[in-house]
């Protein structure tokens, strides 16, 4: 499979003939810029490796030069300062290898589309009917917020086994899943769902109890924790943008949000499902464990609360270390990665807008 | 008005703060590659005036820096070995400015598109119904070939009047033109459209009489005029796409050609209304003038004939000319470029699929 490359180190992306180089930490110092970002400690995160820029690897040499198999290359995450020349967008764009710009403060700004990644005219009027059809389109959205609230449910029931006391909340979120199942209509399904994610953030107030979290807040996160929320879930949003670029369904047709609220609604959907059990894990895993330091990771900064360039590393990594991580798939009877389980899901949704099976969205069982 | 910006010569965008810089022919030449450009010469298209890199404007300065103010900016056109930084991009994104990336051979290869485009949900889904209502969708498909049919017409009796004898494959054309505005399906109008392309390619043998051009081909083109007007299609389709991003309309959802033929079908619809009035005159004008030379400007590579560097300039410049050249505009009323008669197009298209007004696409009477 494929990997997902993230650039956390300032340098050059290269092309020779057919192969792609990157060349560590060789932008100019001329300009300062604010977006540079220190290089010492700079890494890629490739694969199950990390590739340090005094590595000695086969795939590296003395001159700080990594060669980058380009078979291996799903797509690309820019979080430093890299520079691409137009001989490096063409080839990859070439090889359909999208490459998604985040801007210093972890905020995704823009994504390099290739050209020819072929989008099936009929597999786009599937997915348009499904949306303009009232009836299919609550099929789905249902079957999303519903996977969505039980998946909150299983995040909140996993701490409450570790005793801490979210009866209520949980309770709460039950009913609104039972609310979500019954709902006729498109607004009374987003009403159940805003609900329940309410009383979601709240339990993080118990769950998050030596810290100093007071509620769900974004553009621009206004404390720590929720700068690592938002960011985790723009990872976790690019990573649904790409897999429905992938399978060719567009991702800016939605079933629960409105069309044109975001370029890619559909990946908003999907990335809904997955955020309680992969995204919030992730943040509760650095948080309680202590890898990551509220105030030494973030800044203040144009009216907002981000990441640094530390705190960016740190929890894309563990992301991808999420993303990679396997577990064993009741249904499908076989160990699958938390990606391909995304990946699963947007296949299960082309399955169901083509007519060849219902949906029937992930439910974590943990 | 925004300008496009056209890059021909190597060199590295930059941002410094909230401005944005090019620094002429930096590329480094430590790493020789193919798509480096000769620097001799080599210019950035921008706005009426050529800027060389030896120019001293005030917008220049001794160290072949070259301030651009980004809010002239409408999107860029990268045709040389440029480097862009992260910075660059994540700053372009925030402003939404896209850029458009072709390869050594003029060939169209991705776009950086910014994150924060609004696409109307409403708008989307106006769009939509009349691709899937067969009957709205014929409306607008036949007044979008008739236009196109008829502006092959206004092009070829602009070459009959200057007493070529283009007598039958006009007379053809004009049946073509009957044939379309009469038609119930879009099978049938399809044929109209090629039949007529087919009668007005043959045409151009008589115009370029001294030339040596034996009918159109494509991908790759295969002789030197082919290679010219290739180039100038896909220039004319970015413009379409661009103009379609801007006033908010999907340019995959299109009414004459299949949608996922190719991801900006509407695109192809608007450019084939515009390519013999802009693209093809321009084709003419280089080829009758000599401002081209099939020989000199363009290479045979890779099982086709494409534009070299110096080719690709001249053709790119006069599309340029052509894009800001103005007219008067009967119905208008007043002057107006050959860009605002696109974006005037595109604009039209929005009020017939919003209710406000009927489509009629522009017909050339000269």
């Amino acid at each position: 499979m494929k990997q997902y490359y993230y650039f956390f180190t300032n340098g050059k992306l290269r092309r020779k003939d057919r192969s792609l180089f990157f060349l560590f930490g060789e932008q100019e110092n001329s300009e300062p810029d604010e977006s540079q970002f220190p290089l010492e400690n700079s890494l890629v995160i490739k694969s199950q490796t990390d590739v340090n820029q005094n590595s000695s690897e086969d795939d590296s040499d003395k001159n700080n030069k990594m060669h980058i198999p380009i078979e291996t290359v799903e797509s690309i995450f820019c979080f430093s300062e890299i520079t691409f020349t137009r001989a490096v967008l063409s080839f990859l764009g070439k090889l359909n290898v999208p490459v998604f710009i985040y801007d210093y403060y972890g905020n995704y700004c823009g994504t390099y589309y290739p050209k020819c990644e072929v989008i099936s005219g009929e597999r786009l009027l599937n997915q348009v009917r499904h949306h303009l059809d009232a009836k299919l389109r609550l099929e789905i959205a249902r079957e999303v917020v519903c996977a969505s609230i039980k998946n909150m449910d299983s995040t909140l029931t996993y701490y409450e086994n570790r005793e801490i006391e979210l009866k209520s909340e949980i309770e709460q979120i039950k009913k609104m899943y039972e609310d979500a199942e019954s709902s006729t209509g498109i607004k009374r399904l987003m009403g159940a769902e805003g609900y329940a994610r309410h009383n979601y953030y709240d339990a993080w107030k118990k769950i998050l109890a030596d810290k100093n979290f007071d509620g769900r807040n974004s553009n621009p996160p206004l404390d720590p924790i929720n700068a690592i929320i938002s960011f985790l879930y723009s990872l976790l949003y690019n990573i649904c943008t790409n897999e429905c670029y992938r399978i060719g369904l567009n991702p800016a047709i939605s079933y629960v949000h409105e069309l044109g609220e975001n370029r890619n609604s559909l990946a908003l959907d999907i990335a809904d499902i997955f955020k309680p059990i992969i995204s919030d894990r992730v943040a509760f895993s650095l948080l309680n464990k202590g890898q990551i330091n509220e105030a030494e990771h973030t800044r203040s900064e144009a009216g907002g609360v981000y990441l640094n360039e530390t705190g960016i590393k740190i929890v894309a990594r563990k992301f991808d270390e999420k993303l990679r991580s396997t577990f064993y798939h009741r249904e499908l009877k076989r160990h699958i990665s938390h990606r391909q389980l995304i990946q699963h899901e947007v296949y299960k949704l082309l399955a169901h807008i083509s007519g060849e099976k219902p949906l029937k969205c992930f439910r974590a069982w943990w």
